[in-house]
């Protein structure tokens, strides 16, 4: 059997207030044709479906759409689970009436242990949790009994090893920041608001007895640990650093031999390009005129001196049109830019930016172990508490 | 055939902070026996099913969770559909797989045209919407073509007609203040943030080919115009107002001889009680004795004096639990309460505060017709903004 598989597909998400509902739309259209043409048995979409807890009208309304389109209107069966950036206890209302249809949208961790039976194959689906939510399902009192995401999966692992039918595959959909050998240096590659690395990372072992695991979160499919252990990547650029990477989903082949999977890349409609130079450069006709046409791309710009020009953004944006980022490099009359340093904070974790407060304030002090475990906790209770005010 | 006709259920209601989901699981485990014993067809909810637009992660599991039991555990086909306090847009979302299981939810005014086909019925399901959103509908660009709710009912029920089946009886299930000759009483007796009368009403002689039409909006069943347009009235007491009324559910009966629709009562498990006299009085062992128990009902107390006592609330809530709201009534040394008034402005709609506002400071000069039509798009302009936020 073929199954398509993606992620991370952050409905409702806007760059710097430009909407990229059109963008994803696109995608989706693309994906549909892929689904179409490999004559694939289901589609997986492993966790971050919205792009907030509580998404929009027209974010609510577009999901609604597109899962009509592929399970409805295709009759593709349908994997998804919620990641991080979903409010899964809202995304929750209806399923039960949605898996009538094949139409399966799991949110909770106590979903995870009844697979998805097909004839040749199981399919686990694994939300995006917290260890809280691992410590209420295990009835576990003490935190320090499972604090971090890597013991909860252990133990959420050994007990999904029970329902394996020997004489079926295993697939698992999951959403976590899974670290194995190869993806060493994509630690700092995932989407901007979730914590990467350290107490949040899950180690790619856990996963060995699995045939395949589709994995959401990172949304560069080159950070995948391993070829069975696979991110596919968001549809969609969301952020500069992933404005050189191309996009795309896997086809994932599950025959009795083993698992194979293979890229179909997602050629953007609209491309977020970066241009980088000085002011001139940027504004000179040479330049311009090879880059995409206004309303045809999204830049980000990148200068590298900072002119004493008024309305820089303005200007920018008569040639080039839907200028979505605008960064200082260098020196200027006020201070120092350094843009990849920038760059690095949007990209670090809640708990990566308040432990560089703890190393500011304290001379270079590093956090101990019960003072970071404390601050995961704190972060725990605040996201649980914005899900569910 | 026999339908249950209930309506403003308000999941997630609370009473001044006090939760009220409790009374609620009640009231839906007596409608659940009401149709079990009456071995209904079917159950209407005829609109406020939430009680707000986004409603809490508490109120959507528990909303769920109702309609599984009726839906899928007993088998019932349920009409729902969206009220003023509901998020119309986001309410939407999944219907077209309900459906496949006769879990009618219907939240927009297109979907009002294609009736629930069944064997001798047509069920049309009208959910509430503002005028603007009927000038959509019906491509109508000049405001004042279509400036109130009884206009645009208007033109509803005549494209609705248009789907009659003679040979079949029709019922309709909206949420709209509704006068008729027998209710004018009942002007002010809908629940306290909707406007009522005025320009939101709708009169009853619109519906006069129906058979039957199932009504929400006003929370006490005898605000309904006639015995063929009826309100339901809410299952649980929601405020003061309705303390003393009895509340319920109406089973619908439609044989080829007509429509007949018996109440039945659902008995509170907290009831909402109103106590009114001195301090001294209420807090009396001669008084309190004769009053249900502590932790058995929310207490609304209207105190007839201003007693020089620190803690007055506490101390009443030591003797009787939960007392949800405290009035003074009368005179005192700071000034004069008049309870009667103060509840009235609890009651009236933003447009009547307006209203007031205006006649205070122009010395008691009435809004023009020009004037109040502009502060009822400023209202609904308000409204659907806060919907979409």
């Amino acid at each position: 059997m073929k199954l398509l598989h993606t992620a991370d597909w952050h409905i409702g998400k806007q760059l710097n207030g430009f909407d990229l509902l059109d963008e994803q739309w696109h995608a989706f259209e693309t994906i549909r044709q892929i689904a179409k043409d490999e004559k694939v048995d289901g589609i997986i979409i492993a966790g971050d479906l919205y792009d907030r807890a509580i998404p929009s009208v027209a974010a609510v309304e577009a999901f609604d759409k597109m899962l009509h389109i592929l399970n409805i209107e295709d009759g593709l069966p349908v994997y998804a689970i919620s990641g991080n950036h979903d409010g899964a206890n809202r995304l929750n209302f209806g399923n039960r009436w949605f898996e009538e249809n094949q139409l399966y949208l799991r949110t909770q961790i106590s979903e995870a242990f009844q697979p998805v039976e097909l004839n040749d194959v199981q399919i686990f689906m694994l939300p995006f949790f917290d260890p809280i939510d691992a410590r209420i399902y295990f009835d576990i009192d003490e935190p320090s009994d499972l604090r971090s995401i890597d013991s909860a999966i252990a133990l959420v692992i050994d007990r999904m090893k029970e329902q394996f039918n020997p004489s079926k595959k295993q697939i698992l959909i999951t959403h976590f920041h899974v670290t194995g050998e190869q993806n060493a240096d994509y630690e700092l590659t995932s989407e901007t608001t979730s914590t990467v690395g350290g107490l949040n990372a899950v180690r790619a072992t856990h996963f060995k007895d699995f045939d395949y695991v589709a994995l959401g979160h990172l949304h560069l499919w080159q950070a995948s640990p391993d070829k069975y252990v696979r991110y596919s990547g968001s549809p969609v650029k969301f952020n500069t650093k992933e404005a050189t990477n191309e996009k795309g989903v896997y086809i994932v082949e599950i025959t009795e031999k083993g698992v194979t999977s293979d890229f179909r890349k997602i050629t953007p409609k609209n491309d977020l390009i970066v241009l980088k130079g000085t002011f001139d450069e940027l504004m000179s006709k040479d330049f311009s005129s090879k880059q995409p046409k206004k309303g045809e791309a999204f830049f980000s710009v990148k200068l590298t001196d900072r002119p004493l020009v008024k309305n820089i953004r303005q200007s920018l944006s008569e040639v080039y049109g839907d200028v979505v980022e605008l960064h200082f490099m260098g020196q200027s009359t006020v201070g120092t830019w350094d843009e990849e340093e920038l760059s690095q904070r949007t990209v670090a974790s809640d708990q990566d930016i308040l432990k560089q407060f703890y190393e500011d304030v304290t001379a270079g002090q590093e956090m101990s172990l019960q003072q970071i475990n404390l601050v995961e906790d704190v972060l725990q209770e605040v996201r649980k508490a914005g899900e569910e005010a």
